[in-house]
């Protein structure tokens, strides 16, 4: 008999599976923050539920040690909450003791567990958005969106792709070998799913929740216990998705130390080394620098070690039949979420000479200022484009601008500083556009510059852009390549540069699609195959090593007799 | 439209990932050396075909320096076969430019070459089995089986793995998102499998074959192009195997460079060192030494490694119904080519107040003798014994028995050396037993003593012996685990030592399957869960980490209008 919270969700997993396998559009969750979908008083609870949460101290009936929290809020609002502090053994040794019982209970219903989590972080979505918005910056609906029903999703597409790898693995086999004219050799065998052990977690800033999901959940379902560290600056997301987990493995009978949260204080590098390298962490899933993930990759050999890092994003114009809806899909990719996006572009490869269009060959320069004025009107109400560029994470982000700034190259389009009609001290920049020469300039852009800082590039043409683009993701990462071009052969080229690249590629999204955005079940986050990620959200390869299989073996009486073998 | 050789191949394939899927029993490469399977010139003419490599120059058309080849017979025939040896940039720059044309092949291409080379294979299998014979020192029967039919399956079983993770990715998809009262957004992806390189296959010295199929295999299958290093003292299997793969390559219209030999002369770290390190090598997959393992996992961080190393084989004897079977059955895993077998037992764990049976309880003593005595049975006619024991494939592994000796414990059968009915200068030994202690010499028989060396050990009892066999299988690795019992809570606790130690158990094994034998489609090699191993052959885990997926997305007119989505 399977789980019942298996059965309860077995039609939502059912539909994630078939959707991943054909790979067209399908959410789980509504990506709406209606009260249609979510009921009439959905956005005021979960907006009091966050409310309920500043100030005060975070509870989660854990085993801790002292307190730490000091988010901040990048709209510039008093957050204050306190989280359990830990000491990494006892928090391990907890861990060890809750995943006995876990371990050994079935994937149907790990997975069920799962699922029952990710419905009730659905129902929270609210109260998540909230948190989301106010420690990353984005923007609500983005913080409601992408914090929300499509984490949610990639997270159910981690569980899905779990219980696709567990279920290839029968739980026992009659196997028979004809033994000629004596008598068949005849077994039994048993195959036990033997989870790895303890995973960890380690969360970014920016996306704490879309990021995070997807090996949460992989690792549980295959019924690992998981311990979540947070970025300190991102810490409440997480906190309540740890919370919510707890509850529901509390409701299975299940110790709710199955999944544990590891909040830290700034510079918290050597709390996270020490977690890491224990041998008792046998996954470990990353999300940020490329500094520390490479460090993770060679250092943690006790654990299986998912990461993604940092990678330089590229746009090559060749040529558009809609120069404006070119201009204006690049411009709000750069100024969403002010491109703190590990999705967003960065480098734009303009031929020198111009590109083709319907109307001609229009010069390099005003295809350049074509995007900065795209970006000039996205952000010139204030209160409209604040809810499309979010605020600054941090000020080592707004930081960067001025060091962008000081490399002394052409300013196509400034960075401005727009003051929040609702948050007074909310950190608000606009994108900055530099002009720069593929030919002199390789030093500066093949260094990703996170946050809102965008170069146009001159090249000496596509025949240079292309091979630059496919070479630059190959050594040194990149999640999207972007390309406009009208001509069947260049974009022949494009698909070239994306295979050496191992990057995902959009061709002339000139609508309603933006390269930044990556949607479960159907678009793979990341290759795994360049340095901008080892792994990619989410396929056979992120989840089939997060558990093993034992099997045993035993004589049974034969089915057949002697040359009469079953399988003839 | 496939490739004709998958075509050729395909029902091969289908029953393959049936069996895997069902794991019963199969085979798709006759195990026995017969006329009726294989021929009636093919065991004359293999056994001429290996002749004919002796004292010669073995031919590859692949880029060369001078020539290397040192392998000695362990039945003390003249091999003095010579193959070509190689710089590391010259070989690497050829298969980067034989993989070119090949990682742009289809999927069913790379599965349907790999196919028919598996099948030319086993036309060979009588050749690979002398080559096999004369270079690990296996016997004959042992050599055409392991070295040919057997690990053909093996290798087919990677094949079909990762044809099953090929298929699963379509190559196009077409998504649609409503948007409410406006038109959906619509468009076509294209997903493309992107190979990771250059895969390298680090051999050993006893199975060559058998352990480098599946790595092979599994990367060509996947398209990659593989450099095979075979052993110093085991090449000439390997060399076979590349010519062969070479062949059907070139008629298939490739680069014969995408398989190609790496032959050295022994003490090669360096040469390896250098090779795995190479940022070109994307995947490693080795056999041989803890310490060379573990090396390669710690410094090919540019390469997915897979690694098969030393571990510590165990057997615990609770009580038994039949104690000759068990007995007969354990001395024929410890006489079976000399225990030189990754998977033969080394630790028998027996209570010393004796163990329960039908007749009453038998002594610890009586248990020990029963086995050596069936052991002696097994080797008292040079003539047959030498059919099962096979040849010592080298010095150091001779040279472990007199180490063995050293450590001056109880024998309760000493080694001996036996004359070669056929070749006098053959090294036969039989195996040696020693008597210990559980409570006082872990620190012997927690390390691994490869060859025909095994210990029975005296424990308090089954309540001490499991949880050992468990903890040791955790700590220093282990293929596999055999228990004997007749006690239905034992057998449970054996299962628990199996999970806690991530091993295989095979249970009262007392009649014709040895727990040294592990079938291809239905027993898992190795769970990549415990020290001896971090990879298992095969499951999706060892297969779906050697390809990437490389996605492009452009708008099409949608097929839907304003809210009528299809998937409504």
């Amino acid at each position: 008999m399977t789980h019942p919270l298996f059965a309860k969700h077995q039609s939502t997993l059912e539909r994630a599976l078939q959707t991943a396998e054909q790979r067209g559009y399908w959410s789980a969750y509504p990506e709406m923050p209606s009260p249609r979908a979510y009921g009439e008083t959905a956005a005021a609870d979960g907006e009091a539920a966050f409310k309920a949460h500043l100030g005060k101290s975070f509870t989660l009936d854990q085993p801790g040690v002292g307190t730490v929290g000091r988010e901040v809020s990048p709209y510039g609002i008093e957050l204050n909450i306190q989280y359990p502090g830990f000491a990494t053994e006892t928090l391990l040794s907890a861990a060890n003791q809750a995943r006995k019982a876990w371990s050994l209970a079935s994937p149907d219903t790990w997975v069920g567990v799962s699922l029952e989590i990710l419905a009730r972080l659905n129902a929270h979505s609210f109260e998540i958005a909230h948190s989301v918005m106010h420690t990353t910056g984005q923007a609500f609906m983005m913080a409601f969106q992408a914090g929300g029903p499509h984490a949610q999703d990639r997270g159910l597409e981690a569980v899905a792709y779990a219980w696709n790898e567990l279920r290839r693995v029968p739980a026992t086999a009659y196997w028979e070998k004809p033994q000629g004219k004596n008598p068949p050799l005849a077994m039994e065998k048993r195959y036990t799913i033997v989870p790895r052990g303890i995973a960890l977690v380690l969360g970014c800033c920016t996306f704490p929740t879309w990021n995070g999901y997807p090996g949460l959940f992989a690792s549980l379902a295959t019924g690992n216990a998981v311990i979540v560290k947070p970025h300190p600056g991102a810490i409440l997301p997480l906190a309540i998705t740890v919370k919510i987990a707890r509850e529901v493995l509390a409701e299975a009978g299940f110790d709710p130390n199955v999944v544990m949260l590891a909040a830290t204080n700034p510079n918290d590098g050597e709390i996270v080394q020490k977690l890491a390298l224990h041998p008792d962490v046998r996954v470990i899933d990353f999300t940020g620098s490329t500094r520390n993930g490479d460090w993770l990759e060679q250092n943690a050999h006790q654990a299986h070690v998912f990461t993604e890092k940092a990678g330089v994003n590229q746009i090559v114009i060749d040529s558009t039949d809609d120069l404006k809806g070119m201009a204006r899909n690049i411009a709000f990719s750069l100024a969403l979420y002010a491109s703190q996006m590990c999705t967003a572009p960065q480098n734009i490869y303009i031929p020198r000479s111009g590109i083709r269009t319907p109307e001609g060959t229009v010069p390099f320069d005003e295809v350049a200022q074509a995007i900065a004025a795209s970006v000039q009107k996205l952000c010139g109400d204030p209160a409209k484009a604040v809810e499309i560029l979010g605020a600054i994470q941090n000020e080592g982000i707004a930081a960067r601008i001025d060091e962008a700034r000081a490399l002394g190259k052409p300013v196509v389009l400034d960075s401005q500083t727009l003051v929040h009609p609702v948050y007074p001290d909310a950190r608000i920049r606009t994108p900055l556009l530099l002009q720069l020469d593929a030919n002199t300039d390789e030093a500066i852009f093949t260094r990703e510059w996170f946050g809102p800082i965008a170069f146009v590039i001159a090249t000496d043409g596509t025949q240079q852009s292309m091979p630059l683009a496919g070479r630059i993701a190959a050594e040194h990462g990149a999640l999207t390549l972007s390309a406009y071009t009208t001509d069947a052969q260049v974009a022949d080229a494009a698909h070239e540069a994306s295979v050496q690249g191992n990057v995902a590629l959009s061709l002339n999204l000139t609508g309603g699609v933006f390269v930044n955005q990556s949607a479960a079940f159907s678009d793979f986050h990341g290759t795994g195959g360049n340095p901008a990620a080892n792994a990619s959200l989410t396929d056979a390869a992120f989840v089939a090593n997060r558990f093993r299989v034992v099997q045993s073996r035993r004589h049974v009486p034969a089915r057949s007799t002697a040359d009469t073998p079953p399988n003839a």
